[in-house]
């Protein structure tokens, strides 16, 4: 019999932000797996860390270094791609085997995460199964006690790689909005939320729940980029 | 010394999808206060079950009953905030007392959450704190195994209440949606959701993670309307 998939959101970083599920099928299972960049903990591996014991087995994914290539390219998709096949592959092995594997995710492992590339690949022919995280901007909007939308109003999340004017017309349709992805993107969010009429209403949030966390009013908020963990909050109110 | 005021997310249904750190504050706060309808146990009340014990001390916040005056009114909005700052005093009276208030909420407080209400009127005088929860969204897309936003794809989360041209004109502009609030407005929801070419990509999902969980696309559901407890989804792919 083949093992499970078992795809474990994390949460935005605390610990204690980990849901009572995710605890107990990473508690119970022997192989665990999850993506990092070279060099890096992982922020997954790192969450789970007082979770894990010495009857754990790792297998550490490393995304493939791409900063050489530009990320619209085929180049890059195709080494992406390569990337998830070989790691699926890797996985699936310890399923035949009859192992179980829990994957370990950042927040949630459906929203904007690469889980979901593994799930594409193994879900055919494998039992797999999601738990879900709380978000980075569930996580924020907490720490901020920032009420992100009520009544009739609607919440559009962005991701800050759009072009100028796609930002801008969406931000313009939206009550609420949530922009994660901002790093080198930070001027253009900055103009387009100047241009949509919401740049003094904007939360600037880095590494929301974790001990280093940051929250500025975005005006205030004056560096020419920003850290991988950070989004942008503008609350319906 | 006042006591704290503790909002805790407790998540769309199944007991294990509550945070660790909801669960150890629970447990270690004596008053815990939570809304329900009248004749319902109450949704994040049930969550709870396992957390309780002899020691805990119960306020439960009855909504008035307003089915009979219409929902935009004036009359309504009166009802509620006047019931929100009646609540909000029998808090208020226990944090004054010393003792710290854990107050229970459905999936995720800040997002369309009626502690947002008690939060508003406390938070100037008292020590508050928000503990996120998994949204009903994540847990019905974790239920569904379904990717709900990748790459540069935006996610418009919309309240089924909205007036027919505006839902039209949201789902347009977004690649995933979530729609919420569905109710007495299905028919209507799907009408907009016809008009935008998105209603063979909807799935409708009733009480997700919960024991009843039901999960079928939309063009497969004939009721004419929805329960509480359902959203749609609609899935960037
Ligand atoms: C690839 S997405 C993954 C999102 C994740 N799956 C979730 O559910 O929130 C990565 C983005 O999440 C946001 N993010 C993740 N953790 C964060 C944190 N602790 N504080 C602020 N932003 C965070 C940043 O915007 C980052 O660019
Ligand atoms: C007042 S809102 C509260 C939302 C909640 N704070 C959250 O974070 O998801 C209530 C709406 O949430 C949705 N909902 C809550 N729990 C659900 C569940 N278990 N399954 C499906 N929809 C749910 C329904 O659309 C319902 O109308």
């Amino acid at each position: 019999m083949n093992g499970h998939l078992y795809i474990l959101g994390m949460g935005p970083g605390d610990p204690e932000l980990v849901t009572r599920k995710s605890e107990r099928i990473l508690r119970q299972t022997v192989v665990y797996a999850y993506f990092a960049k070279k060099g890096e903990v992982g922020h997954a591996r790192k969450i789970a860390d007082d979770m894990l014991s010495s009857q754990h087995q790792e297998l550490r994914f490393e995304y493939p270094i791409t900063t050489e290539i530009p990320h619209q390219s085929n180049e890059y998709k195709e080494a992406l791609a390569l990337f998830y096949d070989q790691s699926a592959k890797i996985i699936e092995q310890h399923l035949q085997d009859g192992q179980d594997v829990a994957l370990l995710c950042e927040g949630d492992p459906l929203l904007y995460g690469s889980a979901m590339y593994i799930l594409e690949r193994l879900q055919p022919n494998y039992l797999t199964h999601i738990v879900p995280g709380i978000t980075a901007m569930s996580g924020c909007w907490s720490a901020a006690q920032l009420p992100i939308v009520k009544y009739e109003q609607t919440l559009t999340v962005l991701p800050a790689t759009l072009p100028l004017e796609e930002l801008v017309t969406k931000l313009r349709l939206c009550n609420a909005a949530v922009i994660m992805k901002i790093g080198r993107n930070l001027s253009k969010v900055k103009q387009a939320l100047q241009s949509a009429g919401l740049l003094d209403k904007a939360i600037y949030i880095e590494r929301g729940t974790q001990t280093e966390e940051k929250m500025v009013p975005l005006t205030q908020f004056k560096d020419s980029k920003a850290p991988y963990f950070s989004l942008i909050l503008i609350a319906g109110l």
